[in-house]
């Protein structure tokens, strides 16, 4: 049980995981992420890409381009969330036909 | 990415996976539950256990003892979320090794 607490800790709240899955496609600009990522705020963002910074799941590369790029880029531990992403997914296919497409 | 926040939204917080988990076992008592999920306080578990019922995700069954005794039970939508559980409950073991272990 204590392990799934973890597991929901590093990730909590509604926005970790969407984030994770937008960048689990290709690093990407915090204005890419906040596009995709329906609804969140830039505060928000930026709040979250703190904490999955600090829990190693994504890292921040800042590329001495003029002016300055920052790139968020998902680490190999952010990338072994891949599976409970999947799972995720069909289970939420399953649940939106029962319970919201009916 | 909808069906990833429509299971998140399903799911949110820290406490219903928990407490499906510890429902995944068998059929329990709100006190069972309580004593089982680590920090939770009676009025978020009563809170959380008819959110989860309104998703259809629990039943809550009234036994005609005396006095009437009141029992949850994951239902076959809630065991579908199992293979989340376990990717979450690997997942968990791999973060709490790397992050927290260290």
């Amino acid at each position: 049980m204590l392990s799934i607490q973890d597991a929901l800790e590093a990730v909590e709240g509604r926005w970790k995981l969407l984030i994770l899955f937008s960048l689990s496609e290709k690093p990407k600009r915090f204005k890419q992420i906040s596009r995709e990522v329906n609804g969140i705020t830039d505060k928000t963002l930026s709040k979250e890409l703190k904490s999955l910074e600090a829990n190693q799941l994504i890292r921040r590369d800042v590329h001495s381009t003029f002016p300055p790029t920052v790139e968020y880029t998902i680490t190999p531990h952010g990338q072994s969330l891949e599976k409970v992403l999947d799972e995720l997914h069909f289970w939420g296919l399953l649940h939106r036909k029962k319970i919201i497409g009916k």
